[in-house]
């Protein structure tokens, strides 16, 4: 009842914690998140050093292609009237990889916007979350100082006017010493002062970090929506410098795109390890930084029935104090302002402060409760674990496609510009118009070798 | 302090609320939200209506130069060699607009999810507000049952063991007085019993409508999609029937894209005039809804430092008469266990109810401050207001894309379609592949005609 509906592990998170790691000596790794073991580290480096082995097979594969293309084929005579066969089809496969590598930056866009949704996320919850501490503090410090100055100003002046009547000095006396109880339990409560660690500073440094990254993915898309572009207007236009400077622009997108794969899959795999049970890692993370107790840490980021909130048998404490201080002073002005009219003023200020005091008491109690901060936790849980896992599958699976798609429009270009009419009857005044006659009359030449 | 940062309208909300609107006699109208007013209604319909005449004027555009083209210009005979002059320049159009109108679909899924994330945003936060006000209800009740057993069971016991001390006998009677009336005080903190208004069922209302609402547009969004796909093959392949079908098909769905469009806007304009200013239209209809004070919809839909909290009175009074159980309690104790021992057994029991009781008061305190539920508010407006509107501005781009890439393709279509060669010379066992060489031939003879 205590806690809102929390974080749960969402399918992915599963499917992704399940899959075997090893170390570089190929030995299992558990695949609890432990980031500060060499282990791990090692089957995290793995994931990336797997992409880099893709890299190296397809890249081997292009060569392995192309040599065999040029050197065991040889070439047709240029303005030959029989193309040779399988030219249509080399151009198809290439238009249709580059098509599917659009389709893939349309994927790496979404993706990319709903990481940055996740991380936005995380980070306006950790804001949220350094607001309620920083509230706490501030009210508490407010309160005891209004507490102290009370019981400065108008419990001395009420005990000199008083003077004469030691059993009413008593009380009031009393009335103090409860103040200065209340005002020492709540001084306790204001867990997070000068705590080393700032939910506020984690959030600027997440935003930063979180800023380039989108930064670096919308430049890597562009780049390579750019090179599908362009390699398609080379192709039509046959322009044979286009498709070579787009060759080459192609295979440093290849080694990008496999090297943002590898980033990728570590990332998420690490996301997963960390996101299937990330209570235990926080918690113990957070006590180091923290030196909190774990009472209070486990309140917060557990906020179940089963934990019992460390601040109860303060807040009681304090509680009951107002209450006796609110009983001492309703007997203070039943028997001392008949006799000393000049006691009114102090008592009525010190009820008016007492009320304050009893209303922010209140506001503190809901400020101490778990709910508010573990809904923070819950909301940071969620947007790095469901919508920043997420998009990174999305980014994953761009890769994944801009990489085929790279690939094979990479073997298919060099035989695609093969079948380029030669350049030596090019007029380069007409080169931007693909309707003029001349260039028509290549096209057709070009289309009739399809 | 007491409340985390909230809403605030964005920049598309002031922009859209600024338009100038008018009813059907086109007199302004205010734009402030009032949808049960006849004036805003019709000025919400004169928006769906525009899109309607857009609608019109473009179908009235298209024939116009359908006529024109057929009329006044007579076609060339089939398979003349010279072909008619801009041909090429109409099917390029053609091709870019059917383009043109696949990446608008793209924006439409995008603007698609965006609303749908938002709408779901907007029910999460109504469901944990609902959760919110049940544990309210649940934590009283059930701390009311708790007291009054108590006050039934073991102060009735005590009462008869202290039945020879007067003076120990009242002292419980006091106790049983605080604890009849911190039950009493405790009751009237279930603000939403008995309320007619349902979080949950608005929150399911609102997922109903949103599940159709996005199938809808996925299904507008794939059949436009396929349009697109099949007219380029039609295109492509030369195939008159494909593009006669698709003309057809792209008739009907820009009259899709108009209706939505028209939707679209009209809930765009009547978004944003809710969500410049939506405390004063929501408390209004709170309050007629719930029948709730306005202190107490005041405090939860404004929570700042200048309402006070409604329910502060009754929760000091149940404080303090719980530090007075507890002080009552400890006199018994003290004087009444030496001479009864009997009368440890309900005391210790009493106290540690009391202790329960000052641990669900807390927890009541915290569920009644502002803070929590104004935060789901804050949250569902930041849905609504933000991603809902944000993604159905981009749903309206999508439907603005639609139309023109479709009015420019039904324009240029027919017209594409009379350059295709005559279809007397078609195959059918043949007409599947795209690579055979009477394919190409007359693809090079549709090709040379640009």
């Amino acid at each position: 009842m205590g806690a809102p509906p929390g974080y749960r592990p969402s399918a992915w998170v599963h499917l992704l914690h399940q899959l075997p790691r090893a170390d570089f000596q190929l030995r299992p790794v558990p695949s609890g998140f432990a980031p500060q073991e060499q282990e791990y580290q090692q089957a995290l480096l793995l994931v990336v050093a797997l992409a880099g082995l893709g890299l190296g097979l397809s890249l081997i594969f292009i060569a392995v292609y192309l040599i065999r293309f040029c050197c065991c084929r040889p070439p047709e005579p240029p303005g030959a009237k029989s193309p040779p066969p399988g030219g249509g089809c080399v151009t198809w496969s290439c238009i249709a990889a580059l098509l599917v590598g659009c389709a893939g930056i349309g994927i790496g866009f979404y993706g990319n916007s709903e990481t940055s949704d996740g991380v936005s996320q995380l980070s306006s919850a950790l804001l949220h979350a350094n607001h309620t501490l920083s509230a706490i503090d501030h009210l508490v410090l407010e309160t005891v100082e209004r507490l102290g100055e009370a019981v400065r100003t108008e419990l001395t002046t009420l005990e000199e006017v008083l003077v004469q009547r030691p059993e009413l000095v008593a009380a009031a006396r009393g009335a103090r010493g409860q103040a200065e109880a209340v005002a020492q339990q709540l001084q306790a409560l204001a867990f997070w002062r000068g705590v080393p660690l700032s939910p506020l500073q984690v959030a600027e440094d997440v935003s930063f970090v979180e800023e380039y990254r989108w930064l670096a993915y919308v430049l890597l898309l562009l780049l390579e929506l750019l090179v599908c572009l362009f390699t398609l207007l080379g192709l039509a236009k046959q322009s044979k410098w286009l498709v070579i400077v787009m060759t080459v622009m192609s295979l440093l997108v290849l080694v990008l795109s496999w090297g943002s794969m590898g980033l990728e899959a570590a990332t998420a795999v690490g996301l997963s390890d960390f996101c299937s049970s990330p209570d235990t890692y926080i918690l113990n993370l957070t006590q180091e930084e923290t030196g909190l107790s774990s009472d209070i840490l486990n309140y917060y980021f557990l906020c179940n029935q089963a934990v019992s909130n460390p601040f109860q048998q303060r807040l009681t404490l304090s509680q009951r104090a107002l209450a006796n201080i609110h009983s001492q002073l309703q007997g203070l002005e039943r028997e001392a302002v008949p006799q000393f009219p000049s006691a009114q003023k102090p008592l009525l200020s010190l009820e008016e402060t007492l009320n304050v005091t009893e209303g922010d008491f209140h506001q503190l109690v809901a400020l101490l409760h778990c709910r508010g901060l573990h809904k923070d936790y819950g909301a940071a849980l969620r947007g790095l674990c469901e919508d920043a896992l997420e998009g990174l599958l999305f980014l994953l699976l761009f890769s994944l496609l801009s990489a085929g798609a790279l690939a094979t429009a990479l073997c298919s270009l060099p035989r695609a510009w093969a079948l380029f009419p030669p350049s030596d009857d090019y007029d380069d005044a007409d080169d931007d118009d693909p309707f003029n006659p001349q260039e028509s009359k290549r096209f057709v030449q070009w289309q009739s070798s399809i």
